[in-house]
Parts: C-alpha cells; sequence; structure tokens
C-alpha cells in the first residue's frame, strides 16, 4: 500500500539505489498553475549534502515531470513525477547484504517479503521521502491560491529545546532551527555525535495558517488522526502531538479548553482541532523523530542465517534525520490539507446548490 | 466518512442520545466462534456509570447481533451490532441547544454542517465509541485463535506517573490503573478534580503481545501509522507514541537502536514497530487523553448568534475520560491488528502458493 | 465488502433468514430533508407478495431510521436504517440444508467460507436489496434536489420485447412494464413458466434526466464503468449496456456518432456518456435478468458430501427476478449517480474558489 | 481516480501526445520472478502500425521498469513502468483543438475539466491503456505460477459472428479472429469501412481458464461487478455480458440453470461466476467495442465557442479498435483475477491458521 490521501491521493515508488524514484498525484484540480522551479526549490530544500549536518550523498534531485500538465496548468489528470537516482554507491552496502542493521527494517522487510533489496535500505530508506515533497510542492501550490500556509521548523535536537517558535528564521537555518539563541548549541550536539560515530534525535514543529473551519471527516478520517498517520509515517517518527499533546494529558480541564469569543478562541491549547475538524485557529504539531539508525559504532545483530555478528556501519549517513525530515513534516502536512480541502465539499446541501445551481 | 480499516472494516453509526448506535464489521473471516459473552463483557468495562470516577449516565449497553453469524459461528458477512440508548436525559442538553462548549465538536460540527444534532454532543460524543469495543470485541476473538493478545491500562493521572506497568492488576482496577502504588493518588486527582467542578487528563498505555513479524503494509498503510491514526481519532487523543516515543527525540543512536541476538532483541525501544512492520517484539503505545472538556465551572463562549456569554455546563461527565477511553485503545488497537494480519497475507508468492495449492 | 461508493458509502448487512437487515449510508450531505414516507414508498414498491407475478413471501419492509438525522433533517452523520425480517419460513429450507441449488450460490460460498448459511440462501439472497432500496431513496431525495430523477421499467420479459418505453406506464404496472402493449404477453409467459413450475428472464431499463455534463471520475471511477459494476452486482443479472451497447458493436462510425448542435446532440447512440462521463443527455441503461434458478422441477446436483441427487426446490420464488429487480436497478443508479455528484465537486479551481471564498 | 484494484492495486499516469505514460503497480507479491521480455510481448500484441487494420501511428512502445524489483524478483514494493511517446504528431491535432469530435470524449473533459489537452484526445485516448498492458503483464506472470491462464479474441466485427471459439488460432490473427473461417469476411469489413472514411465495431471474447473456486468478494466486490467495471471502463466498450448473458434473460430458468454432478457442472450458461464468486468452470465474457468514433466522414459539430461547424478529422486511427482493444480486455481481466486471488486469503479461519502456522 504505497498511496495516500483520499481524493487528493499520491502513489509513490522507487529504492534508495534503484533506477528512479517519483510519484503520481491523482485528483489535482485542473487549472491550477504548475510552477515546477517551485517544486524543484522545495525538493532542493530537502536534497542531502548541503552542509556538514547531513549525509555526504550528493543528490540533484531534479524533478521530471511526465504527465499531468497543459501548457502550464493542471489538465485534471494525474501529474507523474520522476527523480532519476545518480549517485548511488551500492557498493557501500554490499557489507550490509546479509546482516540487519540495528534500528533498522531490515530484519522486518526481510522477514514480511523473504526478499530484500539491501542497497541503502531499499524501498525503506527516507530516500523515497523526495517524492512525498515532489507531491507536497504541489498540494502547497493548490493551497496558497486559498492563502493556507504551512511552515516548520526543529524545535528541539539533541534535548536542547528552542524556546522560541521563528519560522522565517528556521526557513534560512542551514538546521531549519526555530530558535536562533538554541542554534549554535543544537549544532554542537550534532556535531559531537556524529564526531563520536553516533546521532542524535530531534523534533519537527508544523505550523499550518489560514485553514477554514471545517477541514476533516469525522469520525474516521479525522484530521487529527490522519495528521497522525502521515506523521507518523515519515521514516524514523516515533511520536506526534497536536497543539499541547503531551502536556494536555497533565493538565486541568479549566486550563485545557480553548474558551470562545466573538473574534475567536481565547488560547490554542487544542492546536487548531476540535473533535476531528479544523477549528480555523492555526494548526500546530510537534513530530518525533528518534536518532539516526545508522551510526558507525559497533553493534550486536545477526545476519540472515541467524549467525550473531558485531557490526559497524560504513556508508554516508544524516547525523540528525529530523533536519530533512522537517521538510517532509511540511509536505505530508500538505498533502492531508488538500485532501481535506476537496474532502470536504459536500458536506452539506446549502454548498452542493451553491457549486451546481 | 464512518469507516475504518482496509480488508476488516468497522462503519459505525449512532449519537449520544438518538434511537441507537452500533456497527457493521466487514471481513471477520468464516468460522470464527463469536462469543457474545465475551463481547459484552468487553463492553462492560467501557460501559459508564460503574463508579465515582466515571459520568453517572447509567446504560446497559447490550449489544445486539443483528447478522453475520450462524450457529454461533461467524460466516464472512458483515456482523452488525446495535445498542439501543435507554438512559438519555436530553433536557440536560437544552441549555446548549444555541452555545458551543468550550473544547467541544459543537462549534467545528456547526460550522461544517450547518446543522448540529446538539444533545449530548451528537455523532462527536464518546459515547460512540461503544460501537468500536464491539467490534474490537470480535477482533480480540479472532487475535486469541492466534494466540495474540491486547492489554491496557492507565499510567498516568493528572501528571501522577506509573513505575510499574501491571497489566493484571489493571484489568481489576476500577480506573484501569497500571501502578497499584500510584493509584490511591491517581484516584485523589480525579475527585479533588471533580469536587472543584474541574477534570484531569491522563495517559493509556497499551501492550500488544504474540504479534508475528511482518504485519503493517508500507509506506502508507505503517503499522504504527494507522495505530496512531486510530488512537490520535478516539475522544480527547492529543498524542500518541511508540515505544519510547518522545523520549527517543532526545536520545543518542547508539542507545536508542536495539540490538539484536539470535533469540531477539536485546532492548525494545523501538516499540515492536521497524519500518513500519512488528518485529515480534511486544508493540507497546502510550496514548494521551486531554482533560474531559465538559466542566462545571464558568466559561467564556458564544452562541449561534455569535454572542458573547458566559456558561457553566449541566448534566453527567466523566472527570477523567482516559479511565473508560483506554477500553477504547485496546479495541482500537486490536481491529487494527487484526486489519493487519488479513493484509499480510500475499505478502509473497511462497505464502501464496502455500495457501493456494 | 459490503460496501459500494467512495464519498457517499453505503454498506449493507443482513441475511434472508436472520433478524434484520439493513444498511449505513455514509456522506449524506447535511441539511437534506429525509422524507420517512418517501422511503417507505420506494421500499413498497421492492417489497414481495404484491401479485400472483412475485414470490408469495410476505414482508412488511418496515424501515426504521436509526441515526443521522435531526429534526427530520440529515446531519451529515451516518443514516443507519433496519428492516426486521418477519416471514421467515426456515423451515421451508431445512431440505436443502446440505444440497447445491443449481443456479444459486450456494455452491461457491460454501466453498469460498467453509460455512453457508443455508436459510433462503443467507446473505446471497436478493432479500439483501431492500436495504439498497433504503439507501437508494435518499439518494433520490438528494438528487431532486438538483432536478436529477431516476426512473426504470421491465423492457423485455422472456424474450417479448417492449416496442414503447413508457415510464410512467410502467410505474403504475403491476409488472412495472414499459409497453401497455406488450404487458398483457409478458404477463402470460410468467405465469405460463410458473405453472410450468420454471421461470422466465427478463430485461430492466434505466433513464436518469437532468444530470448536469462531467459527472464520472476517469480512468478507473468512470461513470458508465460503476454503473456496470452497480448493476451487474445486482443478484442474476448477467448483462449491463450503456447507449445502444450491445448494436452499437455491429453499427458503423458515421451511424453510431452522436453529433453535435448548439442545443446538444442530435442523437443519443452513447447513452449519455463519453469517455465515461456524463453529457448532459439522458442516460440509458438495459440491464439484463437472467431467470430466477429457483424451480420447482427436478435438476441434477449434488450435497456437501459431494454425492449426487436429483432434487426439487420448495418455498417461495418470484418467476421472474426482473420485476422487482427493476426498482433496485433504480436505486443502485441513484447511488451511483449521487456519489458522482459528490466526487466530482473540486474537479477544477474555479469551482474549489468559488466554494471556499 | 486513476487507479483500480483493491489489493493488487495499479495506478496510471500520462497522455497521448505527453512525455511519457505508465503506471504503478502496487501490491505484487515479493518472490515473483518478472520475465521483462515477457511484459515487453505482450506491450507488442497491443501496439500500434502492425498491418493495415489498425492506425498507422507508429510506437515502439518500449516498457522501462523504474522499481520494484531486485536480481530479477519483486520485492513486494511498487513496481513502476514507464512508456516514453516517440512517435507523436501533435499537428495532426491542431485542427481540433477548439472542436469536439463526435462520438469523442473532448466535449466531456472540456465541461468536466474546463481545460483540455487536445492532442491525440490527451488522457482520455485509448493510448493510456499500454500501461494496463504493462500491469496486466506482469498479473498474467503471478497467475500463471497458479496455474490460471487468460485467452481473448474477436468474436464479432461489424456484425460478422463467430461460430467458432479457437484461441489458439486468435492468438496468431492479425485481427485476432477467434474464427478462421469468418476471418476474411471480418477483415474485409474492416477494409471497406476504412476506404469509405468510417470504422466498424466489434466484440472481445474473454476466457480465463484455471481460477479455483471462492473468487469475489460479495456483495460489493462481486467477481463479475469487478469485470464489468473492468471492461466497460475500456475505451469504446458499451456492453458487457458474462456467460450467456443478453441470451439468459431470454431463457427459462430449467435451462439457464447449471445443474451438477460429482465431477463439476454440467453446462456453464453462468460464464463460470455464482453469487459474485467464481465456481471453478471456465469464466467466459463478451465485451461490445462500438466503431472507433474518429473517422474522416464531415460531421455536425460544435467548437469551445459553442459555434456549429462541419468538420472531417484528420490523422490516424484504427478502423476497428475492438481489435488491439482485446488485448486490454485479457490485461485487465488478469489484473481483476490476481486482485482476487490476494483478496481472497483470510476469507475463513482454517485459511488464516494455516497461513501463520
Amino acid at each position: 500500500m504505497n498511496s495516500f490521501g483520499q481524493k487528493l491521493r499520491f502513489s509513490t515508488f522507487g529504492e534508495s539505489h534503484g533506477t528512479a524514484l517519483g510519484c503520481i498525484l491523482d485528483g489535482v484540480p485542473a487549472g491550477l498553475k504548475i510552477d515546477e522551479e517551485y517544486i524543484q526549490s522545495e525538493l532542493d530544500r530537502r536534497k542531502p549534502g548541503k552542509s556538514e549536518f547531513e549525509t555526504a550523498r550528493k543528490e540533484a534531485d531534479k524533478v521530471e515531470i511526465l504527465s499531468g500538465t497543459f501548457e502550464g496548468l493542471s489538465t485534471g489528470t494525474p501529474i507523474a513525477m520522476v527523480i532519476y537516482n545518480t549517485n548511488q554507491k551500492s557498493k557501500d552496502y554490499s557489507n550490509i547484504k546479509d546482516v540487519f542493521r540495528p534500528g533498522h527494517a531490515d530484519f522486518t522487510y526481510f522477514h514480511k517479503y523473504g526478499i530484500r533489496d539491501y542497497r541503502g535500505g531499499g524501498r525503506s530508506s527516507a530516500r523515497e521521502t523526495a517524492a512525498r515533497v515532489a507531491a507536497g510542492a504541489i498540494a502547497k501550490l493548490m493551497l496558497k491560491t486559498l492563502d493556507i500556509e504551512i511552515f516548520s521548523g526543529i524545535c528541539e535536537v539533541a534535548g536542547i529545546k528552542s524556546e522560541d517558535f521563528n519560522y522565517p528564521h528556521a526557513k534560512n537555518s542551514i538546521i531549519y532551527a526555530l530558535d536562533k539563541n538554541k542554534e549554535e548549541a543544537q549544532k554542537e550536539a550534532i556535531l559531537e555525535a556524529k564526531n563520536n560515530h553516533d546521532s542524535v534525535g530531534g523534533v519537527s514543529r508544523v505550523l499550518i495558517i489560514g485553514t477554514p473551519i471545517g477541514l476533516g471527516q469525522p469520525l474516521y478520517y479525522k484530521l487529527d488522526g490522519v495528521l497522525a498517520d502521515a506523521m507518523m509515517g515519515i521514516n524514523a517518527v516515533k511520536a506526534v502531538e497536536i497543539g499541547d499533546g503531551v502536556l494536555s494529558a497533565s493538565a486541568l480541564g479549566s486550563a485545557n479548553n480553548d474558551e470562545i469569543r466573538q473574534n475567536g478562541f481565547e488560547s490554542n491549547h487544542a492546536g487548531g482541532i476540535l473533535g476531528g475538524i479544523s477549528n480555523g485557529e492555526d494548526i500546530v504539531m510537534n513530530v518525533y523523530f528518534k536518532p539516526t539508525p545508522s551510526i558507525f559504532k559497533e553493534q550486536h545483530t545477526i545476519n540472515t542465517q541467524n549467525e550473531e555478528l558485531d557490526f559497524a556501519l560504513k556508508g554516508r549517513h544524516d547525523p540528525c534525520v529530523a533536519i530533512r525530515g522537517t521538510v517532509v513534516c511540511e509536505s505530508m502536512a500538505a498533502l492531508v490539507i488538500a485532501d481535506m480541502i476537496l474532502l470536504n465539499m459536500g458536506s452539506n446541501m446549502d454548498g452542493i446548490k451553491k457549486y451546481y445551481k
């Protein structure tokens, strides 16, 4: 099951060291200006090799559109996009051919499928998320026409928490840091782990502004539920919270409720979602990434013959996957919101009559 | 969208103060013994009015099976179950007819649909979760035949955290407390909030044992992603974590990776899921519930005419929704795992040939 | 898989001789007036026992709405409807407990599921179609607000073809005959077969008027494809044609093309659908029903122990299932069109902006 | 909605004169030998320009696999395939830029989407079916491992009907004719129409052998219903019948029922499907194609400004789309059967226990 979304539905393909990866984005409304430079610029934000805080693998991540547009506009037909892999060093992986890397999906893929493309993790590699970013860029273009925008940044690295959420700063930070006063410490933590042949975890914070009231299809395609699925499904994510999230579980009802006045809510503990439906406030999420499982320290593991061995990984890896991951969070959020925009149409007869008459 | 699951799919209906609520559970394999007493016993665990820690609304929550079984066995056809409402006091809600209760879905439903069944929150009431428990009970029966079991309990109330996870104790605790040494303090916190016309949040911990390796359909129907959706979609849930979850984001890779030996993993930081697929270890999740939004303190709000008012709720409400919510978490987990059991069949040709030949 | 539709989705449950049958209709827009008398009147058109041309089984087919409406209007939440069985004579079926009736699904259900509710065919009985008619009635109510209407009638019985398609006549005909000049001959053919302990086939013709241009979601949820699925899925249907259908395969392109003028198409060989999308003309379909497999003549068959026997059925059966089947065709058509109305919203950016701004 | 299937799901993209077309086939079980030569040979059967009975457009239709295989085997991940367009003559279409060709989808696409890629019909062109054949070839490879095979041929052209169904002959016939005694007359009818600047319709007959009993997911993913959708969704198809189909509607029950003996059914009027489930007999379908709407005679039409004009098409077109269409019928049938093979697993507890234990 390699598709996501109901009315705006994308399907991805591709492995880390295969010929190409890409996606089909189905359900894009006709008449949307498809700004290819913008799509590429989004891919550039996620692409590897931009700094010492990322893997050294260099990929141009040049996206090509194969279908679905005509004279610069979407036609309502599926938009296929492809990104050819160029910088595979599959030889780096010959030593893991029969070995299950701890913290990776090698073990589970092998047992589920009985066969495994071990080169760079194959399909389970975060390289696949390039396709999500390409699809997400088109979702963002669609949302912009409705004045909906999505931002994100890193609010925690290795336990060093942001106290400020400065999204414009994050956009230009090499580690997408939200708090410029914490940025240096966060960078140091990453480099220290890297130098120790280790890795660190981090947290991405996502902000969605401008959503109309009413997005979300209760009770089993709720906005928060689907966002949780979308975020948890990103490689290395282990927790998701909406609004106050974890903290709300230790709060009193009187403190946690967002009281309402004529001009809106007096607070936003709920993170913009009530009963699974957007309430018009900012939607806020935190997405928790575990540390990159690829480390260069020796670890216990087994191979496909169930023999024990001590194993130290080689190759090129991100010391903190949350950094590039935050771009993927934005993209997935955009895809969810755009899908919900489409699904929400037809919720009531007034809207239907207005549309058809 | 009131359905959940792919091959084992349930669809629920019903409002808090309507005639009845219930569900259709579709995709139950034929030949499963449908133990109606067991299903009722699961509903009894969730039903309200059992103690001072719960709402005083008394509902028998007697479930009737309308279809899908024959001579005590499932037939492979849809199992419909219905629970008639008996203890509605809709008059309790006449004062909220035009008022949006803070923290509730009143505001969002009204704006999305243009009409709202205000009685007890209508469809957005947690009363609907009775149907999930009925469906979940059948999923549990199916899982038991494969030696898969699901447990849960409350691991935190009002910030008071469990240090022990004693699932058998939780099963018999009136507040489903996992740590008997914390239980009294947790109870007191609930009653204190209740006496103050307030409410508290809490955390449910879910444990799934016996899952085979290989459950989960990457990349967009991953086991962790779907569990996150299933849990986040439960009323009042604001965060979900798998395994070490939030904590893993501040860990080092060398500490967070679960090393592997011939007899299995040496630790379980991952919570039993790698790359979205079960790895055969225990699956562990924490589910964070906000405090019940229904409180008896006066709060600022507006009505459907956008007039401001100060409002204090009446009626009968749970002071801590996490308690009964933990049964719902179990049920949803069971439904997800059973669905994944079915979906996983056909992952590779060897399994298919074995099945058909 | 007991659900149909994408945005307007219904799920049915129930067996011929079980406690009840019914459905959940999900995705009905809020604010639709739910006319219960109309729904019942549609069920009355399909219900058995109205004449000698139908089975003698008497069922009130009284429908109850359990959820999804408030003060007479839909609320956007699932509408559950239930019909209790009242006139089962399950004893009639004790003799088929272990026998596979020729032409029935007994054989296939037994082998697929390993268990079979033999009473009246269980789930495979056309009795389930009562639930479709209930759901279809609500779809029709929705379509009426958009001036879309659906008619049908019998255009062939036992090879006796209509030369006139008089839908108002059909509505009042006891066999729903479209051609009053053929009606008597068609009736005689039915009674003759019945008296011979045999049965006859027939053809239903469905007409949909008032559809806007643009319904249908190519390339794999085309309007004609989905209608074909919907019709072929009705019990006893063996062929479906759109517009000229079978005949068009022997026509020349110059004769079969519908030329276009300012005020519309000059002919309607296409039956209102081009490229899987409605073109604004009348949608016309023919649905071919095989003769009722339940006959009282002796036939060769086997039992569950694979023993051969000669077998003559007992019980009460329709001599021509097409007759009551035509009401089901209408209902399924209504459900398809209403679904397509909802799905079509969001096809282009202009419509989306108009909706949201 | 450009995807088809539930567990084996394919999604296509591409326009007649765009850069490329292709598909993602998701859900292929791991461990299947992916014979690329076979896939290409299937595409070669459908590709245009092979004879005077087909369009003169020459396309190599060379398929490239971009993902989902490793060392010649499927890995359980999505298989993406792409076919680059090479022989577009888009200039041929400049004269239809603003004109709606009668019998084509130009009119409906324009009104639905507000924009139209007019070059060769864009997405609505039958050129897209190349992607179906590529996906279908993999489905056939999967089915072969289970001894299921699919054949087809042309059983009628321009009203000239086959009296013999010789599938091996059809495979080698340039017009895929089933009856070699009718083949010449059928060829002449095609050429005569072609010479008259006209076109003819035809009928494809599809035969599926070796299916196990039990395929089909009643009541709303029935084998016959889904086949009907799959066939009706092929360009130019206007009718579908299973088994005796249309004829069964004029038969008596006693003649139409297939009686059963220990070694199987005594006849196969049902075409191998009872109650929407395969009964182990051959599955037989007829698929009716209208004549190609692209003809070179002058016809009445309008343009996008709603001006009337007389219009004669230019370009290169098949005089009888049924011919190459029959390969597409086979492919779609293979995809449906393979999907049903996967879906059927898990129908009963015995099968599940056998699979997991």
